[in-house]
């Protein structure tokens, strides 16, 4: 397989997270991060960031271990970024208790060598710092991106001229409501479709994901699990199982963004269960390539 | 096709409902009249069940024209039931605003040839109408029910017995989760199965449905609509074309099951399109068959 790299924008966090299976305190978060350890299961990643002093070498060592570039993860004077968060018994939504931008406002130094990046993942931040990311890159093949309710609120200008420079938006099911006014779902992403990508993909939880691309529509479950531990990253783990898989296609058809989409939602599952990367770090290619077995079995009829 | 005819018991109702496409008043409504109409497109059904003096001779025509059995739809003197809700923009949920049970309180009299029914739906109804309906029959092949959130605080313990005697239990997510005290789905789901029914399907509106048979799990989503003008009858109607597929098959797989789903999915995708029955009346197995096909198309990778 032809891999090639990701480069990969967004939020390294220490997260404190309380699910009704526990709590976890300073613990390994970020949009980035949750995106790069997924995405390295399938090919080379290449992370922008910030992190403050603060942030522990141990972790480091976590995208070390996976081969994961860092040099364009900047340790800047400060602290860390930190989200604090709980969901209660209705997983699918997380109610914030706190967060520190900290360093996070900084923008980050782009090596030299990532302007080559053949594909583009911008997570989940402010939509300027992931238009900026845009102007380094000498001719990305392929740019997605993430966003969430407090750019769509605050920033929707910026979001709306971001979006006409990206070809797959990746957003939950709120998002899209938010972001268009619809509250019908297939309405919603027709409208997005709109605004620039030419694909469009609503990750929708516990219920799976929905895509439109070429005019047609896809939807797939969820990998169903009996239980939930912490549903914290299990969106930008679904983005890094889904553009990691489609670095490694040699051409990026609409059948080939169904599989990845199905390996989006099968990193997710992992995900989802144990607290932050816990289970993400410890899993492997085969075991990912099992449960998408699994999802077609699922699926059939 | 070898066509089994399939009783069904349950409500006839006159629905006045309000969602954001409009109201409609005293329109034909009920879980036995969905259902009927639904299934009677695959296979001959018989209709069991109670209606006031008020109940329009028109609506009965609608029954008629659709070859349905109604011998054992008994005219009252009194009232028909009435049920008055609302739907917001959140069209998953229903806000009943009234009830009248009215004449729906008594018993109907099952007419003798009713006892030879090979497949039965008991459709959300008090389960103690439900098991004394079940009396009366002389071995049915196939048994189905479904219940709501009012039996299950009410009417547990009897819910309960009643489950050990059907094959198939098909409830909505919601009632899933409240049936059993897990809010984890395909944990509610194996929890069900130790109930007694061999097959749990659990309906989950725009998302879809999910289903377990012999120890598999199955999943479809909603066939995707613009447009949802009103979910009244989506559930029933979801049944009456899932029993109207098995209805025709020679022998009943879990593969049969599955398809039958599919089914279910996509009549249900015809009843949500306008108001009351309007659209259930106007539909053909052609255009039924026409909708399954996408369906393959859209879950495909």
């Amino acid at each position: 397989m032809n891999k090639k790299s990701i480069l990969v924008v967004g939020s390294v966090a220490l997260d404190t997270v309380e699910t009704p299976s526990g709590r976890v305190e300073e613990v390994l978060g970020g949009s980035a991060t949750y995106f790069a350890l997924a995405a390295s299961l399938f090919a080379p990643v290449r992370l922008l960031g910030v992190a403050g002093k603060d942030f522990p070498q141990k972790y480091l060592r976590k995208f070390q271990k996976r081969g994961i570039d860092i040099s364009g993860l900047k340790i800047l004077d400060g602290r860390t970024f930190r989200w604090s968060g709980r969901y209660r018994e209705n997983l699918n939504e997380a109610e914030t208790l706190s967060v520190c931008q900290n360093v996070l406002k900084h923008f980050p130094e782009v090596p030299g060598h990532y302007s080559d990046s053949p594909l583009v993942f911008l997570a989940n931040t402010d939509p300027v710092t992931q238009r900026k990311t845009l102007e380094y890159l000498s001719a990305p093949r392929l740019v997605a991106c993430d966003t969430m309710n407090l750019w769509i609120r605050t920033r929707k200008s910026e979001l709306k001229k971001l979006l006409q420079k990206v070809d797959i938006l990746i957003v939950n099911d709120s998002e899209a409501r938010m972001l268009t006014g619809r509250s019908n779902l297939p309405a919603a992403v027709w409208a997005l479709l709109e605004h620039g990508p030419k694909t469009v993909i609503v990750k929708k939880g516990e219920h799976g994901a929905f895509l439109c691309t070429a005019g047609e529509l896809f939807a797939v479950p969820a990998y169903p699990l009996h239980q939930v531990v912490d549903p914290t990253g299990a969106g930008d783990s679904f983005a890094g199982g889904f553009l990691g898989y489609l670095s490694c296609c040699p051409r990026i058809t609409p059948a080939m963004i169904r599989k990845a989409v199905v390996y989006g939602a099968v990193v997710a599952s992992f995900t989802v269960e144990d607290f932050s990367t816990r289970r993400l770090e410890k899993i492997t290619l085969q075991d990912i390539t099992s449960r998408f077995q699994e999802m077609r079995k699922i699926v059939r009829f």
